[in-house]
This record gives structure tokens, sequence and C-alpha cells, in this order.
């Protein structure tokens, strides 16, 4: 059976909803950016010194004005898209058209889905990427703060998970924010490489008309136009990968964070306590109570990766040019933006709430944990290392057992127990929540400015 | 903000939404076999010779009516899973509780979640891979059709995507048919995996009661029980992994036989011929006509593949016993299954439709596409192959044209274009689609009678 | 710079170094196979009553005789594989020619590099397979010799990691027995699919000539031949990676296995014991013995797995006939089977040297491990299972410790602890023992028959 | 069997094979990171105020002294890692203790083989990205070559590989050109991810000693240490992890290239013709030239992709503290470091060796190429492109044929054909290569001031 299509006519409805797939749904978390980045569209059309002009100043407004009511009528719950329409941007134009009649089929001129979509997928993870960086430098400076409080509380420092040598929870939790600040490199690495405009490729060729590709680069916010529009088109699927790339260093840092609390809040163990409203049951045993929130990190940072590995697949061997392969980068895209957000928020709820147990902790003190010390110690008195190495490997019953907070105490170079850097640490985390904060207020400006109205509030503006 | 959970008391909003994550929507997926499986467990307790019952015969009955109920309730849409419900179980366990009373919370006996999600997962998954199974052999006999209609069609060979040797349609399609064909033996293979009931494992340790695990396995049509109940805990993963890798061979042959058809489908050869309503449209190029769902095709057998490594992912390093990472390996499945079944359906379409130029196809035979057969006619007039192998490099501009129905027609030994099999091939299709209806038919027969309505329609029966 | 090569004339040399890539030394790992194919194609050859003969019988004995000289020659070391040679083909050819003159390029008579490193996979494969699966389960027998020999022992059953229910080390030690059983039948089934001979395909097109690809099967000990050509070249990387999928599941067996010894070896468990012999140190820390084995273990199950999605992401969206990028299939194959047949070797070792300490598994159990029995109790007495489970959660604390020898003594059904089943798990690894053996005799068997001499030893046959 | 090792005693002879894996051979690719890492400690030690000192001044230069000498050894081939090593550090330290007795002993003092081998593998890395980022300009700046040489030869612009509107040469070469930009501010990104100092780290806890971690970090080179130990330690894999994820993007990058020109150096294109000395030839077909290099390039950068995977899959669960595990993400970054180099390296010769053939490129464009312009066109005058747009598509048989050559030249805004900003372009990859080109001056001057020689010659010093 054959459906009407607004763009192609007829069309196999079988085929038609294979090719939609889930973009009705997904493509609503695009609405808001494919109005935006429409608005900065009609503006540079508008702004051109053509006779006959494409759009005339009052004409772009109309349409400006159109687009905030699609997405106050988006937040409304009251968009949807049709599988005729195929996606948002067939819908946006579809409702365009019905409130302005011919003027709506004039904002497609001069660009293409492909530079649309586009552009979308940019501004969407341009306002989650900025979202994200402030949030993980907020799990971060909680893990300061936990290492700050546990700075000499001494712990068993494993190797193999076999104990090692004396560790403390300030090395551990310390440790866990600097993995977490060196993320956040890598995703204002990925933030950079997205942020630049692919509007106006149109299908990757770019269009007889003399369009101002800078203009709609400087309305929406980005640094600046990718410049070959081929390029701006064929960057598709490869920027989804920078991103993923730099989601998936995050979600392994989580996932050795839960980890290590899975591990330690055993029974066996006893080192952290999770609070048992952020724990879940089971159906058969009454006593559970499970530190599942920790599971699904560790598990999702595996979902985080294969969404990764699905853009990698997709885009390996793909020729120039648009394919529609690439529909199919969005979904991971989405999705591992969503999945990183959402456990690096649950985690800094759940390290918010932990607790250390001192007496715990003491208690996995051992002699024998003491045994690199000592050789250490012998080596500091002129015994070569690998000979005090052996003598102590000879005589592991003799270790005494030592004090453990002694044994912290005494290492003092940089990054050791008793030198941690936290306040340096901390600054730095400041400066990264810094940079998320000014790149929030000059998108949410930029939008705001081309729009009229304030955002995201959506308040104030000529049409509300 | 903490919320009521009807399992575990208070617990965290934000833990409690991030833990069920998607499950509410992907649950109602498992809602007919939550429901199957619930009446193969109580039919099971209401058959064991104790002495207070766990469940009496009527009472069996009255659960088994309910469960039909439900399972009509579902169909008709008016089924929801409540994030407090957390899951598709305590949903059931709802639903039966609210109609039934005190009878419904004795339902529960015996068993866990984990072993109930497992039994939910592969009563879906046995469901799925028969009709997937039929539908592959279906689309290959399309592929054997299409071979016998264009036996011989001449069709340039080629290697390194070079022209290289004569070669045929049929050659090109049967080729594809045998592919797939080898593709339901793995099919298969992990649907005999699959085909073990895990039910009575409870939370993987047993229970103190003498339930009959071989009971149950009958019932709901396996063809035994997983043996160890630990084991048939920590399966679970490894059948999706398994599962989802058969999927993957099987879309990457459809990825192969998806780009044989971009590539031969450009008007530069224009080999094939695909209808226009299996085809899309471009939002600013009129003229175009784009093989969208074959370009679909090819990146989601890198979605599959994804899907694949994901459940690996997940898998890797976890420790014995139910984790709750497993969650994690639900929306691969569901996910993985219903791409392959599509995007196999919409090729059968495609095949179907598909049309051969015989013009274009014979006007890519150029001379040098004959040399290695000019080499070997010179082998098999007593010239060492190396020879004339490097005798006829060096006179490569003599190659004269040859005819390549002749060429084709010359190739008599198995499997080469004139001596193709095509009536085994099709023999063993039949047998494979033989093993898809039995296997519907067994395993429907088995819930029909479990549930005393016809399955899947739900009619008859003394409830309805 | 341009390099003289065999084949092609004139070549630049930095292009021969990035085509060839590390092939010299892997493909020294065929050379067995690729004589045994070239003997089977030469007999083949001999064997067709074409005038003039393309080869004559007792040409036909010279060649497998300067073959057998060829495997002999390697055995000792003395074969190497030039960048010129390309691969292990042009070095054999090579070798034939050198030994035998003008009749050594006679040999490459109707057949293609394609077809012949398609033939030489696949008997290494199946080499390789029925070692593998002889090897996996002799691990899996000594599980259950483990689980015999503890079949009492209690040890508390898990959930997320935390303890649950009873369970013991008979329970534990069969579960990852059967785990690796069901792996063999995953191990077959790609036996199975590779046990077909592509060997006459030449370059994916036929030949022609009226060569029997039925015999050269037969020759080779192949089930039988691949039927279609083109699917005869095609079909590899499809079978390489069906072959790494089962491969995959069996690391994910070793690596739940590793993951569980690597926890509950640890002193705060204690509750198995490696031995030191197995166990390496530390260049720092005097008294360490760490279970690296485990380890690396766990770790090559991510190799694996990474070497399976290597082959689907160079074969995802291949188009047809034979394409360069499937030399890159290779490695993968070949470290696959290897990595993984060392790691069921290791693990074979470490079990067999496993020591469980009782007294430390009894240490283990606290009150709440009973919770869920007490609970199923009180349901056996009539109360409804979700009221008992409440009633117990209520009063965890008057949960008095009971015995957990007695505990699982009293999971009397099918696959619970005091019902392992073990014979019968024996019986059917002996099965897959038997199966392995077979197929071994069949294949050795074969190639001595085609040689002349006894096969793998090499002694005897008229040239020795 | 057990076997002496000169760490921990007596160890299983097949357990040390299993553990050692291909450590013999991959490590000697460390041997100078870690003669230069060891430099670097001693230096250090030899600076610390201690009384007694750990190391007198005239004994660290002997260690240095030595330290050179076994460099020389390594580039003449003389030094081998025994099984016994079991890695480079053993090796290193057992050529320096045969070398100067009891002072070998001395200078793993303060140190473990978890610092050693993180700050060999981030020198090597260091030395490679430099390196890498260089070639990658190169290969960039060869097409920016290309793209000027045919900035105004008309090329089919294809989407979905079908013909589209038109484009030019120079819009395709300039497009993979800015890809390859985009791609080294990624690895520009790991290479200041990898530019911090783990030396000092110990085996993750630090040392009771006064050790200078600043101080080893300048001396060989890095812009910082990395601050917290255990990070310093746990870094490994994440670090590897980030390199190889910007490896995977700049082979996305060559694999895009690669296809295009396979698929348009096709006879049925010939838009490209690469050399015959750059192709490869077929062992049956004596015509063949056949792109292989363009294959393997697609292909390896699956590899690539797989490498990522691996490394993050190893990492993924795994808790902290040192784990064996991490020794599995050496030969995935090693592979991937020397793959991408290799591609990069063999494109940038393609690509300079590579004709375009204009008659051919212009024999592509048919009258449909040209109807978005047409529809655009419309567009300028006055109609709504929706409805030029429609009527253009009503009558795609009244499109003449127009001059691809006036068409691209009538596209004159930004990266469109008729304004690629080459300049620009070739401005930015300078800059690129500028700071390729200080990296590497930068750490070849620390090393030599370190070693007292030339670096990386080796010359000149008061040892040679």
């Amino acid at each position: 059976m054959t459906k009407r299509n607004t763009l192609v006519g007829e069309i196999d409805e079988a085929v038609l909803a294979y090719t939609v797939g889930d973009d009705p749904a997904l493509d609503l978390r695009l609405l808001e950016a494919d109005c935006i980045g429409t608005a900065a569209h009609v503006t540079m059309l508008a702004s051109l010194p053509l006779d006959p002009p494409l759009l005339r100043g009052p004409e772009r407004d109309r349409v400006v004005g159109a687009l905030v009511g699609i997405l106050r009528a988006g937040r409304a719950g009251k968009v949807t898209i049709t599988a005729s329409d195929q996606d948002v941007h067939m819908a946006v134009e579809r409702l365009l058209t019905a409130r302005l009649g011919a003027l709506g089929k004039r904002v497609h001129t001069a660009r293409s889905r492909n530079d649309q979509v586009a552009v979308d997928l940019r501004l969407f993870a341009k306002d989650a990427l900025h979202a994200l960086i402030a949030d993980v430098s907020a799990l971060a400076r909680r893990l300061v703060l936990f290492a700050r409080r546990h700075a000499d509380w001494p712990m068993v420092g494993r190797t193999h998970l076999q104990p090692g040598m004396p560790g403390s929870v300030g090395l551990w939790a310390s440790a866990c924010a600097e993995d977490l600040l060196e993320d956040t490199a890598l995703l204002r690495g990925a933030y950079a490489l997205n942020d630049r405009c692919p509007l106006g490729a149109a299908a990757g060729y770019g269009v007889p008309l003399p369009i101002d590709r800078r203009l709609t680069a400087r309305l929406l916010g980005f640094a600046e136009p990718v410049t070959n529009v081929l390029h701006a088109v064929q960057s598709r699927g490869k920027v989804e990968a920078a991103i993923l790339a730099a989601l998936v260093q995050t979600m392994l840092s989580l996932s050795r964070l839960a980890e290590d609390l899975i591990i330690f809040s055993m029974p066996e163990f006893g080192y952290f306590r999770i609070p048992g409203q952020l724990c879940t049951g089971s159906s058969i045993m009454p006593q559970k109570r499970n530190p599942d929130v920790l599971e699904l990190v560790r598990a999702r940072c595996a979902r985080v990766a294969a969404q990764h590995a699905a853009v990698v697949g997709v885009m390996h061997g793909l020729p120039g040019g648009y394919n529609r392969d690439l529909q199919e980068t969005k979904a991971p895209l989405l999705e591992g933006l969503r999945t990183t957000h959402a456990s690096v928020a649950v985690m800094a709820r759940l390290v918010g709430a932990l607790k250390a147990d001192r007496r715990a902790l003491l208690a996995g003190f051992r002699p024998e944990v003491f045994a690199a010390d000592r050789a250490l110690a012998l080596a500091a008195e002129g015994m070569p290392f690998r000979d005090a190495y052996r003598h102590v490997r000879a005589h592991l019953d003799d270790l005494a057992a030592a004090d453990p907070e002694e044994a912290i105490a005494r290492k003092t170079h940089l990054g050791a127990p008793a030198c941690l850097g936290l306040d340096e640490l901390d600054g730095r985390l400041r400066e990264v929540k810094g940079f998320a904060s000014r790149a929030r207020r000059r998108y949410y400006a930029a939008v705001g400015r081309l729009l009229g109205v304030k955002y995201p509030a959506l308040t104030g503006g000529s049409e509300s």
C-alpha cells in the first residue's frame, strides 16, 4: 500500500515506516533547535540585498513570531510529528505554512534538510554539552569535598584488588575528581569541534545565491561557520563520534567510581555506606538493600560505549556527500548525551549522601600492607632497593603492624596522601564551571536576540 | 524527594527514575510473556502435593483467568506500567492483586523477578526468532526466484569493485540467498540455546520447596529446563549476546545486498532499478529518487552490531549472580530483534519489486573482462597457467570482446553461473521454513493449552 | 621507490609494505593449510578427464611430494615469506617452482588466491576449533569435579554482590560448567558453518573448466562444498565473524569465572586460594601475590570481543565480490582463536589447582542470608507470600542464624544445591569431547590419505 | 612445570607464558622510553637533599651513561627481552645491574613498574603524536594543493551516491582537507591530555620519601605532573582510550576519502586515476589493477575502531588501583598509532600521485543535476521555493543541460565551489605543522639535555 507524502508523492507505506523509524519521537527533541535554526536562516535571507528580495523584513518578523509560537506549542506538548512529515523539518514547514500560507513555502529557500538537521544537532549538542560540563565539574567538586572531609582517613591502597600499600579516602576521592577534571577537557574539545555552523551548505554543494553564512553563524552564537559546504554536511557523524568519545571517557570515570563503591560497600568491607533511600530492594529477599544505581552506571558505560561504536560503524566506509545512513547517528548521540548527563547527576546525588566508616577502614590494615614502606625505609638508610625488597620479602612474618595514619602522613610529595593539592583542584574545577556558565549565557543571549524573547524562558517579545 | 515504592518503601525519586529508565515502555512489550510465564508458574504451584497447598486448583484457574483478562486489556492498550511499579512484573502482580485480592499476593511464591524476567525474555525471543527465521527464508526464496528469472543474464563479475570476470545476475542473487540460508543455521543455534526454561531458579539459588521445574518448562513449550539454578540466572546476557550475534550475521548479509544495489542502481551502471514508490526524495533537489531504504539497512547493520557490542560490554567482567547491569541487556535485545526483522521484511518487499536491465548489464562488458578466461583456455591447451597468465597480461590490447552469454555458459561446475543448484537451495529453504512453522505451532499450542484460550487469538475459553 | 614484484611488476615499495602488512608473519601460521589445500587442488586437477590433461598422475605425485617437503621445512623453521611474495600462496608457488620448474607454474590453474586463502582459513579454523571444543569440555569437567568435591560446602549466594540466600560451592562451580557446555554448542555451530569447502570458486566467478568441487571438498575432509562460487568468496569474513562470536561467548564465561575468583580470593573473603606458583608479584611491594592470570583472562575477553567487532566492522557495507578489506579479517580470527584457546588452557590449570576454604565460606553467613528462606517457610505454612515477605522484612532483627548446611540441603528441586545433576552434566560433556575427537580424527585421516604420510606427524610416505 | 623468575621466585611456566603474552616483542618498542624515563628518575633521586643520599651525582652519571649504552644497543638490535624478564622494565634493570652491579639495584627506589610503564607509554605516545599530527597536516596540504589545481573542474555533486547538484573537484578535495584539519584539533586534545607526567606515583599510593615529581616532569619535557598519584596510575587506559578515539576520527576521514576514490576510479566513472605502481594485481586475472591500498585504509579504519573498543572494553567496570588488565591496553595503543600513521603516510603518497580526468568528470553531468539550481533561480525571481521545487519536479524532462563550469562559478558564498577559502585553510594547516614541530623540538631537546647526547641521533656525549 502506498501513502501520499508531502514531499515525494506516493510512497510505499512499509518503506515509509522503515525509513522514518523512530524519528517522529526522536525529532521532537530537536524541535527547539529546528525553530531556532530556521529563525536564523530567514533572518539572513531577509538581510540579503537582492531584488526582488527573497524575504522582506516584515515577512521575516512574521516567520520568527510564528516560530516562537511553535516553540511555545511544543513546550505545551501540542506539537506532533507525523509519519508523513517524516521529520521535524517538514513538520515545522507544515506548521509554518498552515499559519503563514505562501510565506511558509519560502523559508526553505537556499537550504536543504541536510544542512538543517546538521545545524539542529549542533545546537542541541551545544546546549547539552555546556550543561553536562557544568554538572561534571559539580560532581568532581563533591568528590573534592569528600576528599577534604576524609583527607587523613586511612584506606588500604590496593593493586589487583589485593591489599598493597597505605592509602587514604582523600587520595581515593580526589583521584576520581582529577579523572573527571581531565574528562572536562575532552568534553570541551568536543564542544569546540561542534561550535561551528554548517548552515547554508544546503545539500552539501552550496546554492547559486549570495547567502551570508557568517551571519547565520553569528546569529546562532557559533564561534564561526564550517568553511567548506561539502564538509559541513559530511562532518555529520564525525562530530557525533567525537562527542560520544568524550562521553565514553566520562562514563569510564563513573564506572570505576561505581565499581569501587559496589565492592567497598559490601558488608565484608563496609568502608562506604549508601543511604537506604538511594538503594532498591528484592522481590524475594526481604533484607536486601542493593546498589542498583551503581550497577546501572557501570552498565550504562557499556551502553554509551556502544553508542559511540554505532556511530563509528555507521560512518566507516561511507562515501562522500549526504547518505541516509547518517540518520542512524542521531539516536546514539541523543541517547548518549541523555544517559551520560543522567548518570553524572545521579552520581552527584549519591556522592553527596555517601558515608565513610572510619572503623571499618582501619580494620582493613594488616601488617603486610606496610611491606613496601619498610623496604623503602631500608633503601633510605642506604641498602640498595632491590636488596631491601628481597630482605623484606624473606621476612614478611616479622612485619609489625604500623600506624596507618602515620604511614600516610609520611607521604608528603606532590599528589601523595599528605599533599593532595585539593585547593588547586578546586580552582581548576571552578574555571571549568566558569567556562560552562559563559557558554550557556552566550548561547541563550544569542537565541534571545534572534527570537526577540527571553530564552530559554520564552517570555517577553511582541507576540507573547 | 523520596517516593513510596510498593516493594522497598521510601526511595529517592531521582534514583527511582534512573533505575527504572525506559523500562515502563520497554516492559510493555514483555506483558504477554510475563502473563504466560506467570500462568505456568501458578499451574505448577497448584500441582504440588503439599499440605497446605501453596495454591488450590480453582485458585489457579482464577489466576489464569485474570491473566487472560490482563492480556486482553494489554492488547486493547489499557495496561500501563508506572514508575512505582518499576517493571512489568510488579505491574502484573499489582493488577492481579487488584482483581483477586489476597490470592494475587500468592503468585510470587517460590520465584523471584530474576527468574521471571529471564523466562519472559526467553519466551519473547522464542516467538520473535521463529518469525524471523521464517522471514529470512522467505527473503532468500525471493532471491532464488530472482536468480532463476535471470539465470543467464550476464553481469560483470567484480573484485575490488573493478571488472574481473564474466558473472551473472543469477550467480549474484543466489549467492545472497545462500548467505541468508547459512544465517538461518546460526539463528537456529541461537533459538536452541534460548529454548531452555530458567523458571524456578528464583534469585539464582533455588527455593526450599519441592517445585517442579520440568513441568513449567513443558507447560511453556521449552525443550527442557536450564539445569543449574545459578546458571539459569547468570545465562541472562549470554543468551542475549548469542541471539544478537546471529542477528548481526543476518544484517551483514543484508548490508552487502544493500551496498550492491546502491552501487549498481547508480545511473552510471543502471543494472538494477528500484521502483519509485520504494524510494524517497529530497527537500531541495526536485529530481531525486534515493535508495534510502538500502542506506538505512546498511546503517542499521552497524546499529545491530552495536547492540551486540553493548550486551557483551555489559557482561564483560560481571561477577556471578544477578547484577542490575543485566537490565541493560534488555533494550539491545528487543531493539536488535525488531530492527533485524523490519530490515528483512523491507528487503523482501524491495527484492520482490526489483527490476534488472539486460541492456545495461551487457554494456558493462569490456574485452579485459575475458582475460582470465583466455589464460585458462591457454592452460587447457597445455601452457602452464602462470605462463599463460603472463602471456595474456603482455597482450591485453589484443583481447577481443567475447560473448558474455557464451562465457557464462562455459562455467558448468558446481556453483558456477551455468550450474547454480537453485532447486537444491530452494529445497533447503523449504526445510528452514518448515522448522519455523513447527516451532511457531508448538509454542502457540502450548500457550493455548496453558491459558485455555486460542493463542495468539485469545478467543474461546470459559472466561471470554 | 618501486620494487619488482613477481606478480604485478613494478610496485611502489611503501605501497607494497602497507598492503602486505603483517602477512609475512601471520601467513606462516597458514603454511600447513596452504600446502594441504594445494595438494587437494592438484589431486583434483589430475583426476579430470581432459585432453590434454591439466596435470598427469605422476606430476600430481611430484607436486604432493614437494608439498610434504615444504611442510617439513616449515616445521623446521626453514620457510620464510618475503615481502615480494606478499603472502603464503605466492611463497608456496615460488618454492614449488624452484623445486619442480615448469610443473610448479601449473598448480595455480583454475584457482585464485581468493578461494585459496578462503580454504586455508577454513582448514586452519577447523583444526583449531575441534581442539578448542575439546579443551573447553575439559575445563568444564574440572569444574564439575570441583563441584562434586564441594557439593555440600555452603557459600553465600549473592545478588548485586550483596549477601542474598544460601548457596554452595557446588552450585557455583557447576553453574560455570553448564555455561561452558552451552558455549560448546555455539562453537559447534560455528564449526559446522566453517565445514564447507570454498575451493574451486577461483575469483568468485568460477572457471570455464570442468573442475570437480565435490572431490576437493571430500579430499579435505569437509562436510560438503559451499555451493555458489560467489558466496564461497563472499562468505569470508562472515565465517570469521561467526567463529569469533562463539569465541566471545566462551571468553564471557571465563571472564565471569575470573571475576568471581578475583573477588572471593581477596583476604576479606578468602573463599578460594590460588597456589603461589600461579600468581605473580610486584616490583615494589614484597608481599604481593597477585591473580594476574585472572585479570588477564578478564581483559582478554574484551580483546576477543574487539576482534569480533573488528571483523564485523570490516564487513559492514562492503560490496560483493572479493575486496582487499577481507585481509583484515585474518589477524582477528587467528588472534581470537589463539587467545581463547590459551585462556581456556590456563583456566583449566588454575581450576585444577584451586583450593576452597570451608571455614572462610561458613564465616560469610549472617542471619539475614536466611530471610528469603524464612519468608518461603511462612508461605509454605499458608501465609500469602507477599505478606510473609513484608512480615520478615519488618522483623529482620529477629532472624536467627540458621545452619547453612541444612539450608542448602533443603533445596532439592532440579538444579538447586541438593540436586545439581552433575552426572548428567558430565555425560553431556563426554559427548562433546567425543564430537571433538571424531572431528580431529576425521580431518587428520583425510589429510594423511591426501599427502600419503601420517598426519600430523608427517612420518612415512614414499618421499620421507 | 615452574620456572625461576627474577622477581617472584618459582612461577608456573604456562602461567608465565600467558601473563607475559606478547610483551617481550611489544615492549621492545618501549625500550627508548623506558631508558629515558629511568634517566629522569635517577637524576631526580640524585637531586634529593637526603643523608645518606639515595644516589650520588657521579652514580647518576654512570647510570645515565649505561642507559645511553642500552639505547645504542637497542638500535643495533642487540637488546632482547626474555620471558623471565617479563617486560622491558625488568630487562633494563637486569642490563643495568649487569653493567653497574649494586648500583643497578638502586634505580628502582621510589618507583614501581606501575608508574614506570605509565611514563613509558606517555613518552612513546607523545613522540608518536607530534609526528602523526605533522603528517596529517602534510596530507591535508596535499589535498589543498590538489583542490587548488582543480578548483574549477566540475564534478557531479552527489547525495545518496545519486547525482544531485553541480560540485567540483576543488570542493571535494578541500572538504577532505578541512576534515583532517579538524581531526588535528582532536589529536592535539589527546596530546595535551597525555602531556602530564605520572612518574613518582609508584604503585599509585606514593612513597614515604621526599621525591620531586615536578622535577621529573620537567626533565622529560612534560607540561606538568599528573597531580594525584592514584590517578596517575588509574589514568592508564583512559589516556589510551582518548588517543585512540582521536585516531579513529582520523581513520574515518581517510576511510571516506578512500571510499570515494574506490568508487570514482571504477571505469564506469573514471574521474580519478591511481598510477599503476600504487596498485596491485590478481593471481588469476591478468588485466587487474586494484586499489588495494584504499581498501586496506578503509578496513584498517575498522581495525583502529576496534582497538579503541578493546581499550574501552578492558577499562569498563575495572576497580580502582592498578589491575593487570591494563596490560591489554598497550597493544591496541601501539597498533593504533602505527596503523594510523602508516595509513596517513600511504594516503599522502597516493594523493600526491593522483590524476583527475576532466573529460570523464564532465561526462558525468546530465540535465537533472541542474534541477535544484533551476528551482533556486525561480525562487530568486520571486516564486516561493516550495512552489518552484514542485514546478521543476513536474517538468524534469524540460530541463536543459547547462554548463557545469558556469554552474559552479555561480556558487560564490563562503565554502561553495567558487569561494573555497584555500589560502585560509593552508594557513591553518601551517599553524598545525608549527605546533607539531615545536612539540618535537621541545621533547628532543629535553631528552638530549637529560642524556647528555644529541637526541634522537644519540651522538656526542662523554660516553660516545
